[in-house]
This record gives structure tokens, sequence and C-alpha cells, in this order.
């Protein structure tokens, strides 16, 4: 498979694809003589430490979790490329999920004010969203990547051969953003997202066209509007108004890609109530979070952390906010986001509650 | 005065100059409905918090000195910003010295992925350097300005009405900087610099001429090499390699003023043991460096500083190193900087225990 880039600002990231690009973004840095190394995270690290891409480069590593995904967490990285005497000319290879693709990013952006970065995402949401599109960030204990740069990858290998071995449970977190990308674009990749089964994803062929249907999603609008200024990039976070902030107020413990499929349930309930979406969404979105094994209410387990106020304080935090007022991304229809500044608490309120029931049966 | 822009990249930093430009900064930020907040240091804000151009603001402190230009004061400044509630939208204004400039840049290019950011720098070193180029960071416990980002100030005001009650100890440290423009830039600031009394800078004009060259040397290097990637602008770093290993190994009981001075000593002295610099250029610039009160000699009640391997260990983090290989910026003649990478440990030790002996007599 070809190569694509995204234009991010001045900036360019080459897209590497398919089967085995990770040995070609390490060859090609090799003939660059490009010294490099690895930023992963302890879990990542037991699977690939010892493939040949990366066996002979040091390799510093972080706890597995997005509680890591912290200031302490980059002290202690900044540290250790103090130790390793890195200069400006040292690359970081970020290998690991969208945790480790956006620390490592940070940590690469500020260290001497800017290392070489690559990226190696080794699950299917870092592939889809976190890797590309130049944004990094760590979490503050107010809420999540509160801190951060935009800061393009040089190079992203996406390398298919990750997804071989990648556990159900991150195939279901990675396919919340895949949906919510058939959301934004629409047609016709929303409704072949919903023409497809799972087993369909045990050819190589379909994984491969997956992966590049979700990224020219992501580079399209990138590539517009870099930086969010201009509105386009903000209709990326569809769902991650709510998302964000169901997954900071259960401690992390309910995952991205999880919260985000909630927040995508939410946002086409509360578009609904505005009169805005006038088509009837629910049931095919439920559909689809079903198929991929996610959530489609707040699951009982973390009741504490399904408080109103705690919520509304997450909100409060939110990057999108102007003057204090919450910023929602909505939808008119699959293709048609619309940006709602300012909603009334309770339309909000309704449609966090309104995740606390079952959802009406998914049929797509 | 008229206003001059310095371009870096595809940004743009207004200066706004002469007596006064604080209130034009203001102005400029209320004509545009900008909200804002200031970032400053208790020393400062003993003395401007009253004054009627930000007494209607929040003033976000930090303790006064180098030491706390660190992760853990952006840590506490991140967090105060999520308190209140501060969106994308709320301008950061530095106001105060090279320490302020550099850490509230450096928190506001990370807030949220980057608060638009303004410096009023209240000291001579910070309008000459600190504020102006666009380099934001803070200290780790490693060294100095390891971390940190490019992030241009939107707008600078160099406002000479700070310089009237400045302390003489701080002229002299703002004095090195522009000794050191001098050196870069070579005639005719050079021997203006050489032409200049004490007692000129009571008027005001010499002030404000000293303020506009000092600078313009600043804007014409950071304009062709915004983020040093081609060597003019490593050019600024001149005696600053030796600088920040002094003032780290002192513990920053040194000031960065009396470390650049001694920094560009050592050079002028490594310069001409190495034979690159053919003229006699030593005994003008101890003058320089005497008349402006800087030390011409490592002092003696930081003597457990000057160990040579912790001088070492300090020279080894230094960001301008390649491939492990030490990077010094040196002299032919005032005008000519020339940049040596990898001389001989020796040379380098002889030139920092040359600063253990009193200078050679300056004579202008």
């Amino acid at each position: 498979m070809v190569s694509r880039s995204i234009q991010i600002g001045s900036q360019t990231t080459v897209l590497l694809e398919g089967h085995g690009s990770r040995r070609r973004l390490v060859e090609h840095l090799q003939s660059q003589g490009q010294r490099w190394l690895v930023i992963s995270d302890e879990r990542v690290s037991q699977h690939w430490r010892s493939d040949p891409f990366a066996a002979e480069v040091p390799w510093l590593l972080v706890p597995s979790g997005e509680e890591f995904k912290s200031i302490a967490s980059a002290s202690r990285l900044w540290s250790e490329l103090c130790a390793l005497k890195v200069d400006r000319h040292t690359a970081v290879v970020a290998v690991g999920g969208g945790m480790v693709c956006d620390l490592a990013g940070f940590v690469a952006a500020t260290y001497l004010r800017g290392l070489p970065f690559c990226a190696v995402p080794t699950s299917l949401l870092a592939m889809v969203d976190a890797s590309v599109g130049g944004k990094v960030a760590v979490d503050l204990p107010e809420g999540k990547n509160l801190v951060g740069q935009f800061y393009p990858a040089q190079a992203v290998a996406l390398d298919s051969d990750f997804l071989d071995s990648l556990p159900v449970v991150e195939w279901s977190s990675g396919m919340a953003e895949v949906i919510k990308h058939g959301l934004i674009a629409g047609d016709p990749l929303w409704t072949w997202l919903e023409s497809l089964e799972r087993q369909d994803l045990l050819q190589r062929e379909v994984r491969d066209r997956l992966l590049h249907e979700a990224v020219e999603v992501k580079r399209r609008i990138v590539e517009v509007d870099p930086f969010e200024r201009l509105g386009p990039r903000a209709t990326l976070n569809l769902g991650h108004t709510f998302g964000h902030a169901l997954e900071w107020s259960s401690a992390y413990r309910l995952r991205h890609g999880e919260a985000v499929g909630l927040g995508l349930l939410a946002a086409v309930r509360m578009s609904r109530a505005l009169g805005l979406l006038q088509q009837d969404l629910e049931p095919r979105l439920v559909a689809l979070l079903e198929r991929w094994g996610l959530p489609t209410q707040l699951p009982e387990p973390f009741a504490p952390s399904w408080e109103w106020s705690r919520l509304m304080s997450a909100l409060d935090r939110d990057k999108k906010n102007r003057g204090g007022r919450w910023t929602f991304l909505l939808l008119r229809g699959p293709g048609r986001v619309e940006t709602v500044v300012g909603p009334e608490p309770d339309q909000v309120r309704s449609a966090f509650d309104s995740l606390r029931s079952p959802a009406r049966a998914g049929a797509a």
C-alpha cells in the first residue's frame, strides 16, 4: 500500500501504511543516520521489545494505564533523556496505544524545545486517532489532555501487524473512534460501517481499508484546520465532550473508547431533543455500538462516578469552552456536525441521565 | 517611538516600545475584548500589582528566583488556571524578569495546547533577551531550560518606565546580554557600548536607544533562523555554554548576567588559545564588564561550585551538543562568531580554570 502524508500547518507527517510498515519507518531513520530511542509502556514492551524492528535501541518505559499520562511520568522521562545524554538530533519513537503516543509526543515536543518525533501506534484507537493529527498531551488531576501542544510526528507507521494480536476489548475501543469518524464523514463510510460484520475484519484487506478510510476522515479535517482555530477540527470532538467527562468521572476505569461510544449516544439524543436531528439515528448507532461490544448504558460497577455534580465540574474544564459556556458538537445527521455553544444545563443533564437506562434495542 | 515587529516562522511578535507601552499593550487587549490575566512573581508584584495597567485582572504569583522556574511551579500555575476556568481565549500576560517570562510563556504554550501570550518584561535582561524571540522554558534539576518550546509572544511591551526603578544589580545583569549583543553584532554597536558611561543611561533617550539597538540584534538573527536550525540563532548563545554551566553549578547563586559575563570572558580566552581570535580583545571586554559591575573572576563565596567535574556534567547536558560532543560559540572578532564542535576538553578546562585568577586590568 502506498504512503500518504498529512499536512499540518507548515509540517508534514508521512504515513507509512500496511503490513510491516514499522520496519520501513526504522529503515527510513537508519538511512538518515538518525539516532533514536523508544518510549513505550510496560504492557506493550512485553509483546514488542524483542521484535527486531526496535530491539537494538533504548526503551524508556512508563506503567500502562491512562492514569500514568501525567506530568509525573513526563518528568521521569525527561530525566531519563538527560541521563542518556540525548541531544536535539535524537528521535523519540512512540510505540504503544493512545496514552503512549500522547505522552511520548509531549515529552518529545518539550525536551530541549523539541526532538524529532515518530509514532508506531499499536492499537486501533491510536492508529485512527491519537497518532495522527499532531495533538500531544498529558492529563492534569483536574482533567484530560489539559497540558499539551500541537506537535505533529514526522512519520507514523500504521502497521496492521499489530492488529493481528489486538485484544477484543481494544478492538471495541478503537471502533468507537471509527464509528465517530463515520458519523462525522457520513456516507459512504457510515453505511459501509453499518454493513461491516466483526468477522469481516479477519480479512487483512478489510482491516487495511478500515484503517485507511478512518484515517482519511481525520486527514481531510486536520489539513483544513490544523490548530483547531476555524471550526472544522473541533468536529473531531463529536462525542468527546461527554466522553472525556465520563472518562475523568470514572477515574479512567471507563476506557476511552467506551466513554466515546456513550458520548456519541448522548450527543445523538441531545441533538434529537434540541430539534437539530430529524431522523431517528439512535437505533442505528446503538446497533453499531452493540456489534462492537461497546456499552450503551453507564456501567453499574462505577455507579458513584455518575453524579451530575462530578460531571459538571469536568464539563467546566473542557478545552472547547468559550467564556465559561459549555460547547457541544451535535448532529443534524451523518456527515452534518454542528457546534452548539451554551446549551441549557437541563438539556445536557437529560442526555446524561438518559445513559442510566438501557438503550432502545438497536436495529441496523 | 514607533512599533517594530519580529517575524518568527509563521508568527509575528509586535514590539511596543518606549515610555508607557505597558498601557498600550493593555489598551490593545481591551480593544479586542480579550480576557486576560497576569503571571508574575512575588517581588515584581510588590512593586507593580497596584499599577493601573493591570490592577483589575487576576495575578497568579510564584516565588521569586530562578530555582522556581520549575515543573513544580508550572504545575501549580496550570492548576490555578483550571480553578479560574480559563479557556483558550484568555491571554496570559507575563509581567516580570526573565524567569517569569520563560515560565509564564511555557505555561501559556502548553495549557489547553496554547493560550494567547504577551510579555511585559520588567528587567533590562528580560527586555533585550528573554521576552523576545519565542523561547520559553523551565529548568530541570539536571540543567537550565531543558524543557520548553518555541512559542513567540503575540506582543511585547518594552516599557522603559520599568528601568527607572531597576536596582543596580539588575542593570549589571542586563548589560551582560547587551555586551553579548555588541560582540555578536560588532561595530557600530560594539564601539558605541565601549563609549557609553553609566551616567549616560540617566538620559531616557540613551536608555531607549540602548534597548532598541540591543533588541535589533536579536530581531535580525531570530528572523533568519527562528527555530535555531540553520546556525545563526545559535550565535545568540555566545558566552552561554559556560554561562549556563556556571549558573547551574552555583545552584543559581550566580546571577544569569554574571554567569554570561564570565562566559563571554572564557569564550574570548578560548578563542584566543585556539588561534581563532587574532586581536587582544580581552582588556576591552574586561573594561566593559568592570564598568557595569560584572565579575571577571569566579566569586570566592561559591568556591565549592567551581569543580571541574561539576562543570563537565553541566556541559554534557547543553542543548547545543551534537552526538555527545560539546559545542561552543567562539569569536574571530567583534561581529564574527564561529561555532566550534568538539573542542579538546583540556582547552575547555583551561578557559574555565582561567576564571579562578584575577583578570588582566581592563582598558577600554
